[in-house]
This record gives structure tokens, C-alpha cells and sequence, in this order.
């Protein structure tokens, strides 16, 4: 119930927007593993700003730098520590929030529940910067998973109301998922793509964001993984999900939509697929009473909307106690979703591996 | 990342639905707290089936025996430990599920994760009836939250598509939270009620079950609860309300329907009503950057539809490793949404006191 | 931090001395491990007061009743929860303490820690009977362990200055280990054992008690368990053994003998067994980096001398402020170092399966 | 578990003595805490070799360097993380050690445990160096702790057989374990320490090295801290201590002298000194039930001789399964002891501040 989470590999996040470095320590790795550092990078560079047009314009290099647990090109077995230097942060921008707090930023409650002594510059530890040491860890996760046969994916069901194709639940290609998870802005559809661009774009254009929705898979899961109650995939995965900044909704497989159907609808027919026991649907989303059932793990996570948006607002004046005027500064996506996707990955792999006997 | 689930307030449920008794330990609770066991019976009862025509005839007593941490009514400090014993149970009804697992249910993942030496008896560990001793925690629990002000309320938002009239976010009223929390089938609009109890009627005739969600709401809570990331309410909320069996998805404030809004929208405008912080919407929930803002706590839980159900569904032997046809005997409730309701409040109320310095 | 012990297998123990029972419900057990509970009953017995003259004539039956989490007498997966009901209390010995605290005991720190809500009786939660719901859960764990080729023993090394021979650390049988730990009054050296029990009696007929030290050891152990820092197996040892109450002191290997000797001494050379590489001393107790060198793991807990004695005492009236005279009642052991003995085994069985991938 | 320690202050050490660097993240302190960075530096250099002519000749600089968690030279509440670079390292040293593991080093057994993963160099993340984040995360809490009235200091008790003047345990001054906690080589006793330095010139002269005992003490600790069974000042304190490389022994109070006493002489007699309770003895370290009394917390912990002595030692050669012989070279403590003092006063440091409400 901090910065840090997980049990038998515990991946603790620290650092402040406009500080010297973010950065993670991860504790548990198994020794010996071989680590691609461009496959890292390459997570990086998805969720890194300034890589695509519909996301914000500010540059960071993000290339982490590995403080220990690595020699050789493999875990030692030691916790692994990586850095993030800040760099290219115009703190200007963010002076006086600490007296007027911007709707929908922490600015407000983290006030009162740190006693207005948290950095607020570019939103301190509550930035979205800290999902980057996030990714790191979910980067270096997923290369344990993949040399399992795990494979991990997402792409942006929803912008707005533009919506994707979803997942087909039953039947996800791992090469489908290999593409989303390599590129900037993932989607299955490409029109869709092009209506979500236009959707992002008209809320720049108006000064204003967008929400939006991932949806994320992982094939290649062994059946059994997981359990009752809270050691459940659903609680474990949602308690690491919901630590991404934004995210206001999570639900496996049907959802919420499993809520509208009838038991006869929604239950998944067992079959025998050659000696393999599959299922006909799944709404389950891979998961039965918390454990794997060997179908894809499916679940989405929904997005709120950019809280900073360069239009006038209401606010408070904590010192003069009277209402007050609130334009936020600074350069800012318009709509998080797409960067969010890498993210969302990488939280389900550290979530998945810490489940897992390697 | 089990059966356990806290660290101020550790909740260990152990039990299995056909063995000698359910229960729960609570290590943490803080000493000289005095309990209402009357009050803990009301939310005991709540949840127990044969209450209410739209849920199931079989009938529990659930009285739960205090075995530790109480004396003179009032907590010890030391662990408290309830058993709850099983009485009523015809565990004939479940033979034959190791083979021919049911559709929607944990039999099959669960066989693989035990090796088959789990007690399949009346769903073992995975029985619904687990959330028995989650409720008595949360009675637990809630009595202490009460005694500082909050209150914790919940209806039956959904009922497949009929809907009851959603909390008004900003506006929660203690009296409305404390009269939903003490009937068996909570709803606002009584009309809603009528149609949700026609549909789940109309399930049960057609040997089906049906799904549903339930809408909570917490008001009292101190502004400044919580923190970024891991320990934020939503994570930490979020981590045992999918430990709640046939929650498929949760979500916060606006939740899923945030992703559809602008910023201009999402974002909770504030002003000084007196001299106390407020925000004129809630599409946050109450929380910002995973801490409280001081207005309501509002959440969404979705639950699946029952997967047991009468009708005959297809399934697999897994001893001839052929496909097979499946009948689910015995009594089960068409809609488990109304008697889920107050274990939503139960968890929420765990999560909340795990959160706050008492 | 509390009642509950363990990260993969987590034991939770309730009860107060003088309520309705005392238990632990033990949560990650494998699943599928087959049970001998007269080998737990003798564990057990071994604690049980009564058994042995030189320890309390107080009598209790100690059969835990099982309720939940075997079935067919094999561990099911979900958490084991145990019972052992509190029988032939007599409460009325125990008056008065929250006013005068006993020296030596809980009552002073404890009135503070819980307000004066705290159950007195019988030193409620506080009280050396809880150590046997912690018996049953290393009795449970130490069969699991067995049946991987690990024994764990025990002998009282002293008794005062009464010292029985100690292990030879790079030599412990295995049926010596298994002699010992079926045993009530353990020790190596017959001789010892006259002695030992001499002084305690001695202590009785002068109203008073002796402390004593607990030697253990654990043979079969695979090297290549633990780790460095906190995760090592003292710190993981050290963290239940000191747990159990009256200990004041624990080391391992030369402990702090080890402080007085030179580096030449103290190192412990390897050399190869045939094919296996062994230590021609085990100064390290079998651990060295926190982790197992395939040598016995070899430590002793020091235990006080019972605080309840029936010598009239200083103390103070907490309600007038002033000093005050106290004689303790009731049935006490002299010493309570042989029935400590499976105390310490059984933590040291819950500490180890902890660190082991089963 | 791992390299992490802690539940409401989540210390997590990483680094390996020869890599880029080492350092901690402290999560969880309270935020606004005004941070002295010459007193941290303090406690760095009393730790930091070459510092003192009983300690090793090589040089660090050990400043560490704050990644994130401060502004303004307060606590921001979200996590602190420090860095120290390596810098001074003779990596050639330590060539071949993975074939011929050094008898008393974590060697062999990191070698089993990590598949030979583990950075070998310097002794990896085994190293003493990885002491110095715990001192720099000591020194911060011992910070917070000092504001609320509480002291620690610790001394040389032993080096062999030469014995400084233990505390007086009812009666330690402030003034005392301030100008203790302030020296390199701390011993109350003058004459002591020059006995000591000589067994430690001899050890070196004799390419040998020699262990001892710190003893330390906490004054200014409210009774009422702590807790029965795990949650104990004693195992919480003792999981950390032992986490110390080379620590082989911990005791609190009279501790395994307390197993040579009579209860009549181990009881520590209440008695009123004005209107505070206080005893007449201490033999419980400040320590009843687990919880404080309001004396002085009194522990000491054993330290093993430094394994690397210069002289030729007995070990085996893994790969060609033979006896071999060793010579270690490079440069070492002849006794760590007084090195080690400052250690064991952090960790009592970060123990007292998890178990205490901020």
C-alpha cells in the first residue's frame, strides 16, 4: 500500500517529476536471466512523449541506466535498480498550484495528505512520468514471460466513442500481439485509428482531452496460475492497474457487460481441441475463480481524461478562501491512451510474474 | 496474495462450504472498540440466502461464534477469530464435478492448481459462501468507521438491463446510506425493484441466471486518505473487491464512462461551500491521485451472472477426454446481486480502516 | 508485525488464554500433503503442560480440532484452520493484575499498548499457551519438510548452569534429531538431564523458577537456501523464534562465541566428501551469506526464567500510585526449557518452508 | 524477505559492491521531516573505512547522493531514494573466487543459490558496502525519532576478550549515547579501547581478523510500543539485525545470560520514581510481552571475525572437484566491529520508527 508493490518480486517506484531521477528497484528477479535492453527501450519509446503526433510535444530521452543487478547482460539475482535522469522540466509552469489545485490532478488531496510539503513541480510523484520506471519493470518482466511462451499485448479500444475492434477473446494470434506491443499508437482496426486521431485532435484544437480505453491480452498463460479470494489474477492485477495514474475502471473479459447477460449466455461451453481442453467463448476472460483456465487473459482498463487542459476552469483559493480562476500552463497530451497502452502491459507482466512459479 | 488480505488490519478467511465451519481472523483491530452484534447479525443476515424471494430457499443460520479478541463487548486488541459452521449442506449434489467440470465455475482451473485435492464440495474454498466471514469482518469493521463518521451504503444499480436510479454523487445522504444498508434487497427507486425482481423471476422459470451491479458510496471520509500509486483507494480498494467472487469489473466515480468524456467535462470543478472544500461533479468518485478529496466515495462492482445453473451445458469428461453434457443440481440463487451488496459495503470497509490512521 | 507469521505460507494464531480457544489457520500450504495427525498429537503432548514433573501440574487436552483445509486427512490447498478449545481455566487466579502488573510479565506494557482492554486472564493473548497453535502449524509444516528429506531436533543445552553436551555441529544424526523431538524432557547426555531436573526442583521447593537454553538443529537442508540481507535465513528465524515468548536471546552457529574467536578459527574450511563439498567445522551453523551450505543449520534460543513465581514481589498499584507488595497464584512451571523445545522446532520447521520452493 | 525490509517504512537496499552504485529507497516517511545532512554524513563516515586505524586503508567517499523524496530539506512523503556511486574499486582482486570459494564468505552458497549469476566482485550484493545505504536510511529515521524525544548509541562491548564497560541499563544518559553515536571507535571505557586496538593490531599483524559484540540502547521510548508474538520489539528488531552481514547472534536485556537466572532475580521489580512507573532492574531490556516498558531498549548483537584474512586457508576447487588452498587478497578489516556499530544503530533505528504511530 505504497510505491512499491508485489511479494516475490517486489518492484519499488520512486522519484518526482521535475527531481534529479525516477526510477524502480526491482527485488526477486531469478538470476541469470538474459535481458535485451533495446526490447526495453523499445517499451520505453511507446510510452515516451514527443513519439507521436497525438500525444504531447515535451522530449525526454527516458534511456534508463542500470545501477546494479545486471552483469554481463544478465540478472545477477540482486535487486535490479534503474535510473531515469529528468531532464528538459520547465518547473515555471507549475508554480501557485499549491494555492489554487487544478481540477482532477492529486493537487488538492496530496496537499492536505502531505501537508503541502510533496513537490508539486510537474506534479511530483503523482506524474504520469512515474509510469516510466513502471514500463521498465514491466519490460524486463516480459522477457522472463516471453521466454516462458508467454506473449502480451494491447492496443485502444476506445477513444472517446471511436472504438476498435476488440479482441476476438477466444482466438488472439501471437504475432497480433507482438505487433501492438512494438508500436506507438496500437490498434487492430486502422480506421479506427484515423477516427481516433481526428477525435484527439479536435480536443487539442479546443484546448480539451479525451479519455479513452485499452484492452489488454496474454496468451500463452498455463492454466491453473493464480487462486481464490484476494491471491486471485482479478485482485492482483487490479491492485497494480489502478496504481497507473488515470485509471478509473478495470474489468476482465465480459465486465461489466457480464452483468447484462444470463448465466446460459455467459458461461463458457468446455471442448475437448484435440487432447487440449479449450473453451467456446470467454467471457470469463481467462480467469475462473481467480485462476487461469489456460483461455487468453483479457481485461480493459479505462482512462480518464488528461486532467490538465489549457482552458480557463473553477477552482478554489486555498488562501483567500473565495472561488477562483484556473488556466493550467504547459505542454500536455490531449489524450494518454495510446502512450497508456505500454503501460497497461507492463503492469499486467509484473502482476502475471509475481503469480508465477519461474 | 491468498486467502489473507490487509496489513493494518489483516483479514484471514479460511473455510471450505461442506467442511466443519467457515470463518475469519482480524489481526490489528485496535483495543476498546465496542461491538454491536445485533448490528453485525443485520449485515449477516443481509447476505444469508432465504431471506428474500429472489434468492435462494436454502437457509443458513451464519450466527458467527466469537472465538478470540472480544471480552465485555468490546475488542481485546489481540486477533479476533468468528466461526461460522456449516450446517445444511447436501454435499451429494456436487459429486461427480472433478470429472464433468461446470462451465463458469473454478472446478476445472482449480483441479489443475490442487492437483485435484481441493474439497469440491459445495465449491470448497471458491463457495460464495466464503464472503460470509468477509461480511462479518466488514461488520466489524464498519462499526469502527461509523464511530468516525462514515457511512457505507450500496444498491442494486443493475439487474441485467433494468436500472435503478445511480447515487447522485455530490449528494449522498447518511440516512439513504444507513437505510440501504439494512435491507435485504437495497434499491432507490422501488420501481426498479419491481423489474429487476420480475427479471430475475423470469431467469429462474427459464432454469437461468442473470448478472447485475451494485453501486457503493462511502461519505464522511476525511479528505487526504490514500496516496499515489500502489496505495491509492482505488488499487487498495479495488485488490479485495475482486476478491469477491463473480466481480468481473470495478470502477471508480465515472469510471468506464470517463473514457468517453473530455477533460472539460471529467474534471471536478471546485468551490467553498462555507468554508469547506467542494467539488461541484464527482465523476471522480471522491478520489484524486488515489486519494480522497473529501466528497463521497462512490464505486462500481460488476458481477457475473451465477454460473450454476440448471439448464444443460456442454462441457468436457476429463477422464474419457471427451466432450460431455452437464446438468448442475441442487439450489442456487437466480441472482446473487441483492445478497452481494452487502459484501461490496463489507470489503469496502476493510479496504478503508486498512487506509486510515484510527 | 503481529499475530500472523510468513510470507508463502502464512500463519495466523488467535486466541486468549482464558477465552473459548486459542487456533491458527495456516494459509499456502501445498496442496495434496498427507497428514499424520498422531504425529501432530505428539508434538503436541510434547508442549502440553502436565506430561513431565518438571513442569506444571495444570492439564490440558490441546487436541486441535481441524475445521478446515484437509480433507481424506490430506491438506486441500485453502487455508488449514485448527482449534484448540481453552478447558480447566481457572480465572479467579489472576485478579487484580491490571492494577498491580506482575514483574517480568506483560501487564504493565500491555495495559498501556491496549488501553486496559486487553484480556488479563491467563495473560490472554500474551500467554505461553498460545505457543500451541504455533506447535501445530510447525507440526504440520515439519512433515511436509520430512517428507523432503529434512528432520529438525532439539535438546535443552541449559538449564542455569546445568549444560547438557551440545550437537556436534558438522555430525547430527537424523535418528538423534528424531529421538529428541518425541520426546518431553530432551537432552543428549543423561547425566545432564538429572541435573537439570534437580535444579528445578530445587527452584519449586524455593518458589521460584530458572531459565534455560534451547539448542536446535535442522539436517538434510539443501544448500543454495536463503539470501542476503533480510531475506537470509537468521533474520527469517530470528523474526518467529523471538516471537515465541520469554525468548531473549538467539544465535547461530558459534553465535556469540564466534565474537571471541580470530578468523582462522572461525572460518570453516571446505573440502570434498567424495563428490560433495562439506566443512570441516561449522562455525556458520550451515549458513553463511544468509543462505544454506548444505552443513546442519544449527542455533539456540535462550529462554528467561518464568516471570510467575510465588515469592512475594515489588510492584506498583497503578490506581493509588503507590508501591505495592504482589504474590503471584496459580500453577506455574519452575521451567519451562523442555517444553520449549518443540516450541522452537516448530518455528524453525514455519521459518524454513517459507524460504524453500516446494 | 529479500533485500526490502519493512511494513510502514519499506526500506529496500540495492547495489553491488563493485557495480555502478548502491543505495536505498525509503518509502512511507511521514512528509515535512526537516533532514540534517551533515548528521546523516555523520553516520555515513562512522560506517565509511579508512576512517580509523583499526578499520581497513581503503577509501570511500560514501556521500550519498538524493534522487528523489526531499525538497527544500524536508521530506516530501513520497519515496526517498539515495544514491552511493562506487568509486575506488580493484575489481582484479577478486578474480577465480567462483571455482575456489573463500571458507566464512557467502561464496559457495550464492553460487548454488544463483546458478553462478551472482556478481562475485567485491563480494556483489553480499558486501559489508551494501551497510552503508542502511546507514544512510538509519540516519534518517534516527533523525525523526530524536525530534520525538528518542536516543540511540551503541558501543564496542567486546573485540575477543577484551570487554568495554557495559551500560548500566536503568540508567543510560542522553549525553552518553549522543557522544557514542558520534565517534568512529565507541567504547565507554578508555582503557578498553586501547586493549581492544591492540588484539586488533595483533589480528592484522597475524593476517588474521577478530569478531566481537556491539552492544546499543534506545532511551526515550514511550512504553507501549510493539505487541505480542511477531509483532514484538524483539523479532521485528532481531529481522533486521540479523540482516547485518556477519551478525551471528542477537539478545535483548540479560538475554542468554538471562537463562542463567532464577526468576526471582530476572524479574525486574516495579517501583514509582515520582509518578512514573520504572524497574529497579532491566534485565528485560526495556522489553515485556513485546512491548516496551519506558526503560531503556537494551540489545547487543555478536559479529563473526571478518572471513577475508590474508593467511592461506583450506577450500576446494569446483571445478576439478579437488581440495585446493586460498590466499585472499586484496585489502580488509582486521575487525569490523567498531565499524559495525553505527549499522546496528540504524537498523535499531528503522525497526523502532516501523512499530511506532508518526
Amino acid at each position: 500500500m505504497s510505491s512499491a508493490w508485489g511479494e516475490k518480486i517486489k518492484v519499488s517506484i520512486f522519484g518526482e517529476s521535475h527531481g534529479a531521477a525516477i526510477g524502480a528497484v526491482l527485488d526477486g528477479l531469478p538470476a541469470g536471466e538474459e535481458l535485451d535492453f533495446e526490447a526495453v527501450a523499445l517499451q520505453m519509446s511507446r510510452r515516451a512523449p514527443g513519439k507521436d503526433p497525438a500525444a504531447t510535444p515535451r522530449r525526454e530521452s527516458d534511456l534508463p541506466k542500470i545501477v546494479s543487478g545486471v552483469l554481463n547482460g544478465r540478472t545477477t539475482g540482486a535487486p535490479l535498480c534503474a535510473l531515469i535522469e529528468n531532464t528538459n522540466t520547465k518547473s515555471g509552469d507549475y508554480e501557485n498550484l499549491q494555492r489554487v489545485p487544478r481540477p482532477g490532478h492529486a493537487d488538492y488531496p496530496a496537499f492536505l495528505r502531505y501537508g503541502g510539503f510533496n513537490d508539486m513541480r510537474g506534479g511530483g510523484h503523482f506524474s504520469g512520468r512515474l509510469t516510466a520506471p513502471l514500463v521498465f519493470a514491466g519490460a524486463v518482466c516480459r522477457q522472463i514471460l516471453q521466454r516462458r511462451g508467454i506473449a502480451i499485448g494491447s492496443h485502444v479500444l476506445f477513444v472517446a466513442d471511436c472504438r476498435d475492434t476488440p479482441f476476438s477473446p477466444t482466438d488472439i494470434p501471437e504475432d497480433l500481439l507482438q505487433r501492438l506491443a512494438s508500436v506507438p499508437f496500437p490498434v487492430i482496426d486502422r480506421e479506427a485509428e484515423q477516427k481516433m486521431r481526428n477525435t484527439i485532435e479536435k480536443a487539442r484544437m479546443a484546448q480539451d482531452s479525451v479519455g479513452g480505453v485499452v484492452e489488454c491480452a496474454l496468451t500463452g498463460v498455463p492454466a491453473g496460475i493464480g487462486g481464490p479470494l484476494f491471491g486471485g489474477i482479478e485482485p492482483v492485477f487490479s491492485s497494480i492497474l489502478f496504481g497507473i495514474p488515470a485509471v478509473k475502471g478495470v474489468e476482465f473479459g465480459a465486465g461489466f457487460g457480464a452483468a447484462e447477460l444470463y448465466g446460459s449466455q455467459n458461461n463458457d461451453a468446455y471442448y475437448f481441441d484435440g487432447g487440449t481442453v479449450k473453451a467456446r467463448t470467454n467471457n470469463a476472460g481467462g480467469i475462473l475463480g481467480g485462476i487461469t483456465t489456460g483461455m487468453p487473459i483479457v481485461f480493459r482498463a479505462a482512462f480518464k481524461p488528461t486532467p490538465s487542459i489549457a482552458r480557463e476552469q473553477d477552482s478554489v483559493d486555498l488562501k483567500t478562501k473565495e472561488n477562483a480562476k484556473l488556466r493550467v500552463h504547459g505542454r500536455h497530451d490531449p489524450c494518454i491512451v495510446s502512450r497508456a497502452a505500454p503501460v497497461v502491459e507492463a503492469a499486467a507482466a509484473i502482476a502475471l510474474i509475481n503469480l508465477m512459479t519461474l
